[in-house]
């Protein structure tokens, strides 16, 4: 059995006491073996960190892009291996994962162009004026950097895109900070694949020893030691509500606090609006059904609120709704500890003397096995109880029936921090409903109309986040190229002499980048 | 004798018990009576804000504008009123009032400027590819929307330019949020006289009730009341390190986290290399003396230390320090406990073993009034006492005299977050001492060349910000048009048909402002 080793920037150790399994979830079968991170390990991290944050930050955003794609290209010419070893440990099915690795390599090639076009830095450039009164006008020039090293947590459900290659340390990486990866104990061997294909990216495109590092745990150590330690600058995570909230927690009670970015639970209510209750069924429902049931129903963006109005259309819609659920397959979970709390939080539900079974997918045969679930209630029970709206992971989703528009727009009011929220209506109802999506902007980070919000594009203009407690911070995204700006601030030079300016900054603009010159956007030299 | 009110909203009350004075610091003179806002007077202020949020967040950018540009009117027809009542209530100079209540109404406007142009709006869309392979791309865009109210708290040393309608809340304002001011008790008749400003431009313009309010209080009850109101959404502070992280740790500990932006305390280093030293040591130590003791030093950016590297010149350079300081003149401090918090700590600071005062500035006679104290330690002492390098509000500076280059670095390195860092020096010396920006860029909010950290410009170029503990977040800045973000996040929408979207965001670019097209920056139309 293949034994994984922490990468400490360019060495590769195993010093642990603590050793354990990433396991099939299928099958129980064990995988690999795994030495929890010790404390020198972690230290020697942090350490190593701090130490080629100095020097990465000051390569250019060609040579950091250059990186970026030359991780990309080591997972694309491992591909065929990755998503072996990721499906024995996730049970996730080739389709979807192929479509994740997919998109994790697309999205650090995206990061690496990016930073070739450079005007994701703000730079701004505020011209001298010695002659203006009261007090002369001094040369003002700003643009981001980075904040420093940055921690990132591998999530369950996302083994490529949310973890050791994911999101998170692709926008660290490219807003030039080092990143410590701490693995998803749920497919360590798939992280440990990830971060030999990064070591060979760095050694190969001359980045300093330390800029990646990640560490296997199976408990809470590395996270108590890191999110601490004073060479940490920022947290990303996606996960849990209770897992962020408590990283949140250490992080602001730091002497230095630092920002944590975690991504956590969110139930993406999806309103239905009567004429596509009346006419659109089957359509919808078909929809509905793939989209709370894909991926065993393990996405962040999983719709797990179903809301519409009573109408004499009801009862048609929900018998779709009944039927289409019935076609959905369950299958096998992450993990052990996943499926447990999926079918213990569906038990849980479907004792609440307001909530009623309505219809269930197909189960199959085995271990750690979650099937779909949906749940049906009524608006007054779901208004008097706040779990009810409250994330499930997993293949459900709870029917909401409500008695008029204005109940519907009440319950939306009072809906807390999402990440998504869905209207499905035709141009009238839409046009009747304006106010709904006004409420809803104030709730989540993206609306969709007419679709589903499972299959997050990664794109300049998406939007992965949103009010707490959908994340821990709303003003940032985790997908996207906006989530760069997690891992920034800006500085401002006064007065500085070109040729000690960045060269984002000079007036010859020699990176031919968009610059914001006297307010004014402009692609051109300082005159 | 004149009395103020709370305004709330539309409307003035004053139903408190507690009453109290607003005083002339350098005469003790009664200007104004007061009351505290009562728990009633604030929850219909947060419970106004709140409603009024959802009506004023989507006036178009041109009716936020016209509001904005209303304020800066409305000050300027009582600009001489305002001057006379904030020497009085300050004991501010005339001359620095007057640039200071010029650049506040000029930062209203700027603020109107940005939300004209749009740019700041960072909209971006990404247009639909319905044939994309394998899944199809759906049409998304993205903006930066208004979070909420947001609570401002007046401070004591720009009555003006960080109080009633200063920074905070243009930039407030700008985003979209309505503001809730709790008045610094040390100038609350200039703030009810600007305030009553904000009134008569909000009535004007037609933003909805609620949009601002004003509130008094001369001990904790408003900010502990409103940090963790669920209404409140942000909160923006200037003033001290303990009165900000208490507010940061308030807010951080609501069941909603909410963002605190507090500017805290920086001492602002000046570091003087060896030909300035040498050959500019007059020069030098005039506009050093004059950035220490204007406006008495109480300004965040005050030069608090200066650090050079011993030679066979700083024998010359430290007689021309001392010569020069003792022609600043001291004054009145803005309040008895500020100019007590002064005066303990010049005479805690004297009494310390590792240092020596150098240079004294002249007194003036009378009540509440701080003389310029120039201290001297060397880089042992200052390297063995973090108290050192922390901020005595008022003006006085310490000159560190340092052994080698070497030591310049790691004194350098050793800082913690400020917010501005000075380096004088020739082309010859600024090229030996390249590393020291590198260094510098990393503990700071603004790097100076050859001038002074005071009078801090307001441009779309300007950070007023700094790493921790100079402020309670790094990636913001209260000063300049950038310190809008931090009171928005951004949003999406996905597949939302053209006239449901923001004007901001319609394929034909109603507003002609600049948008990121598939990744590209583009003025244009959506084809």
């Amino acid at each position: 059995m293949i034994e994984g080793k922490q990468i400490i920037g360019f060495e590769l150790k195993a010093g642990g006491d603590v050793l354990w399994q990433s396991t099939n979830p299928a099958t129980g079968e064990k995988i690999a073996d795994f030495r929890s991170a010790t404390p020198a390990e972690i230290e020697e991290a942090a350490t190593k960190a701090a130490s080629a944050f100095l020097v990465y930050r000051k390569k250019s955003g060609f040579e950091k892009a250059d990186f970026l794609d030359a991780i990309a290209g080591e997972m694309s010419a491992i591909s065929d291996e990755l998503l072996a070893i990721c499906m024995a440990e996730t049970a996730l099915l080739k389709v979807n994962l192929t479509i994740e690795l997919n998109r994790t390599i697309n999205q650090l090639k995206m990061f690496g162009n990016l930073l070739r076009e450079g005007s994701w830095l703000d730079a701004r450039i505020e011209t001298a004026e010695p002659e203006r009164l009261p007090r002369p006008k001094p040369d003002v020039r700003f643009m981001h950097i980075g904040l420093g090293p940055v921690l990132v947590f591998g999530s369950s459900n996302f083994p490529f895109a949310f973890s050791t290659a994911g999101g998170d340390t692709a926008s660290a990486l490219a807003a030039g900070c080092p990143v410590i990866v701490k693995a998803h104990p749920a497919h360590p061997a798939t992280g440990h694949m990830v971060a030999q294909a990064i070591l060979r990216a760095a050694q190969k495109t001359g980045v300093p020893d330390g800029v990646f590092s990640h560490l296997f745990d199976n408990g809470l150590s590395v996270a108590q030691a890191l999110v601490v330690h004073p060479a940490i600058k920022a947290v990303g995570f996606t996960g849990s509500t209770k897992g962020g909230k408590a990283l949140y927690d250490m992080a602001v009670r730091r002497d230095e606090p630092i920002p944590v970015y975690a991504e956590m639970g969110s139930s993406n209510p999806v309103f239905v609006l009567p004429e596509i209750a009346k006419n659109e069924a089957e359509n919808f429902a078909k929809g509905f059904a793939s989209s709370v049931s894909v991926s065993v129903g393990q996405l962040c963006t999983n719709p797990g609120i179903l809301l519409y109005e009573k109408s004499q259309a009801s009862e048609g819609f929900t018998n779709k709704l009944q039927q289409e659920f019935q076609q959905t397959v369950g299958g096998v979970m992450l993990a052990p500890n996943i499926a447990n709390a999926y079918n213990t939080g569906v038990e849980h539900r479907a004792a609440h003397p307001g909530v009623e079974v309505i219809s269930k997918g197909q189960t199959t045969e085995g271990l750690n096995v979650g099937a779909p679930v949906l749940f049906k209630t009524d608006s007054t029970a779901f208004m008097a109880d706040a779990t009810l709206a409250e994330e499930i992971f997993g293949p459900e989703s709870i029917v909401v029936e409500a008695n008029s528009k204005e109940e519907i727009f009440n319950i939306a009011r009072n809906l807390h921090g999402h990440l998504t929220a869905t209207i499905h209506g035709t141009p009238a109802d839409l046009e009747a409903y304006r106010e709904l999506i006004d409420i809803l902007e104030l709730k989540v980070g993206r609306i969709i109309i007419n679709g589903f919000p499972t299959g997050v594009d990664v794109s300049s203009a998406m939007v992965h986040g949103g009010p707490f407690p959908a994340t821990s911070d709303s003003r940032a995204t985790s997908v996207g190229t906006a989530a760069i700006f997690r891992f920034t601030r800006p500085v401002a030079y006064q007065n500085m002499p070109d040729a000690l300016l960045p060269e984002e900054l000079q007036n010859a603009n020699p990176l031919n980048i968009w610059r914001r010159i006297n307010g004014a956007m402009d692609q051109g030299k300082v005159e």
